[in-house]
């Protein structure tokens, strides 16, 4: 039977990271609850919402833990009140011990609370994987690419596959991450400074946003591993198991135009602040779209809502070249486009009023591309 | 035709503030409107929910708002759209120009907005008061008076009375501010400096809490006028009117009890987070009480959830006296009671597990008094 001291903050903080993949709503009532697993080493808490699963491990070693194990052994308790009745507790100390029929007992200064919970044989198994040769990569550059790409998956459950983010290493070494909705694409082409096992998978979107959320800054580097249809991240105390979107993801590279007739180089806060001012009355609008124009050399959008009102108003430019153009399209695209570039600066290239159009950073040795489609009015 | 230019940031301070009296559900859609009355003066901002009205009046000779009136005129436009479309424009001043039928064209940096409005004559109107004789109250008095007592108000509108906090001022001099919803009161009676005209009345609580937004803490004082079914708060820049609730009030002096056999001293947050512990197994027991018990000096709480668990906790006291005693009750009505005492001590009184028990902050010189009334247990 269960038996530890923990430091109260450090218990609450890993109970909050496995939380992550709990949902008090999942059809599975068992996966409402969080399994604490006990061993001389350490504790393992793990929350499953049947897509991700979260282990978060706190050894005897971690000093900030004061964790101190008289006794092994695992129990399921409900997450949320669980965690609701540990960051109630009165002391910095909680001592845990399982009494008769899985019962817990808490105790930290006068306060004393009994929980009942429930036998870990009914939890089910998160999936092993073979940890061999991993890829390691910077947290700070997984991140980033999630932030560059995920934005632009699907949300719409009609073509699984696209919401998801396709992750591709050819070479060992090309990393390419794309993810599109089939309205706008966003595209990141890079190389890694280590070798890897070549792999292609799509990871979903929603996963990876959690991953971020998971994964915080001080933690450096992860090693990725891969199964058939799961991929597993981990750092020293975490491991986030998500399983993969099946399918063939299409061929993204083919839609990047390549020859142009417009182009212009746009402040990226100012364009963005600029299309936050149409989207509010082109939402009153049939269509939802801005209207960009360029006409000699001035830049200027343009909305007409027959109930609200009109936005007109001249876009400053660093830069204008090529025919002049009359372009509309999904303001939200192109402010989430441009929420995603680091960058101060983007230049965006046009063919024509029906045909997709580019941003990239401006130098792009990023090799970040993302691409909008106009809808076409008249 | 209306025409003037103003500081942004100052605009949308006045038209936030406005807005706390608007609902964008509003039965009567007119009322989603605010109302704009531009004189030589400056600009006055108008909103109504039908209960709550609010006026704030931006002076030209406000130096931080930088107004400049051209040409007066009244307008309605739709609040929260407007107030979105000001919050969005790129430059620090905003110029507001009426154009034919009923339209307004925004102008800021090379921002141009064109808004429908509608006639201001559609606006029902906010009934004026004659402005004699106000009672002056600190804001920050009334303001703690409203923290006081406004939470043990009634959310039920089964008897609308109880949805307000009573004021009475007697002798000129004594005021009294209670309320209750049949199951805690809260009281509090006090001397005021100045002497003003008697008066009994009850303001609805929701309006109460409106106001301690409304009205900020650099406004120092506030006028108070009275009529029929009105009352009217004051500031320099800002008229809150509201309408109040019509009835008799309970006579809630003769529930106040003045004997007692049990009596402890506790420390306000002390108490407070035990009860919060004990609240999380309480919500899922049937009646939803903890038990407090003093047995020979000790006072502990307990509660028993068949279902999740227990809590046993000892309460450290500063004085316990009197008899030993058990009283079962509802821990959110004392956690809220607790939440409304600035002292760090707090003395609670008991006759006995069936009758109502007082709470008074060590001291007690501020005349304020709450009590609890417990619920039978088997």
């Amino acid at each position: 039977m269960i038996n530890f001291s923990i430091n109260k903050t450090l218990f609450l903080q890993a109970l909050s990271t496995t939380k992550r993949a709990i949902s008090s709503k999942n059809a599975i009532p068992i996966l409402s609850t969080i399994k604490i697993d006990v061993t001389p080493e350490g504790v393992a808490l793990s929350g499953s919402n049947g897509q991700i699963s979260i282990e978060n491990f706190i050894s005897i070693k971690d000093e900030n833990a004061g964790l101190l194990v008289t006794s092994s052994g695992s129990i399921l308790l409900e997450a949320t009140f669980f965690i609701n009745v540990i960051s109630s507790l009165p002391d910095v100390t909680v001592d845990f011990k399982e009494i008769e029929q899985k019962q817990v007992l808490l105790t930290s200064g006068k306060s004393e609370i009994t929980l009942k919970g429930k036998d870990a044989d009914q939890y089910p198994r998160i999936q092993e994987m073979a940890a061999s040769n991993p890829l390691v990569l910077e947290t700070k550059l997984l991140k980033q690419l999630i932030n560059e790409t995920a934005f632009a998956a699907s949300v719409q459950e009609s073509r699984p596959i696209l919401t998801g983010v396709h992750f591709v290493l050819s070479e060992n070494k090309e990393l390419k991450t794309v993810a599109t909705d089939s309205h706008r694409m966003s595209q990141k082409v890079m190389t890694l400074d280590k070798n890897g096992d070549n792999f292609d998978v799509v990871i979903p979107s929603r996963s990876l946003r959690e991953f971020t959320s998971v994964f915080s800054d001080d933690i450096e580097t992860v090693e990725v591993f891969f199964a058939n249809n799961q991929i597993l991240f981990r750092s020293e105390h975490i491991s986030f198991y998500t399983r993969l979107l099946e399918g063939n993801y299409p061929d993204t590279d083919r839609l990047i135009p390549t020859e142009f007739n417009t182009e212009a180089t746009f402040n990226v806060a100012n364009l963005r602040f600029a299309m936050e001012r149409a989207r509010l009355l082109s939402n009153a609008t049939q269509n939802g779209t801005v209207k960009l124009e360029f006409k000699n050399g001035i830049v200027s959008s343009h909305v007409h809502s027959p109930e609200v009102g009109r936005v007109n108003e001249e876009i400053d430019t660093s830069a204008v070249a090529g025919e002049d153009l009359s372009i509309s399209f999904n303001p939200t695209y192109l402010i989430e486009a441009l929420k995603a570039i680091d960058s101060e600066q983007v230049v965006i290239r046009f063919i024509s009023s029906v045909r997709p159009f580019t941003l990239v950073p401006e130098g792009n040795e990023q090799g970040f591309i993302q691409l909008i489609t106009p809808v076409r009015t008249n």
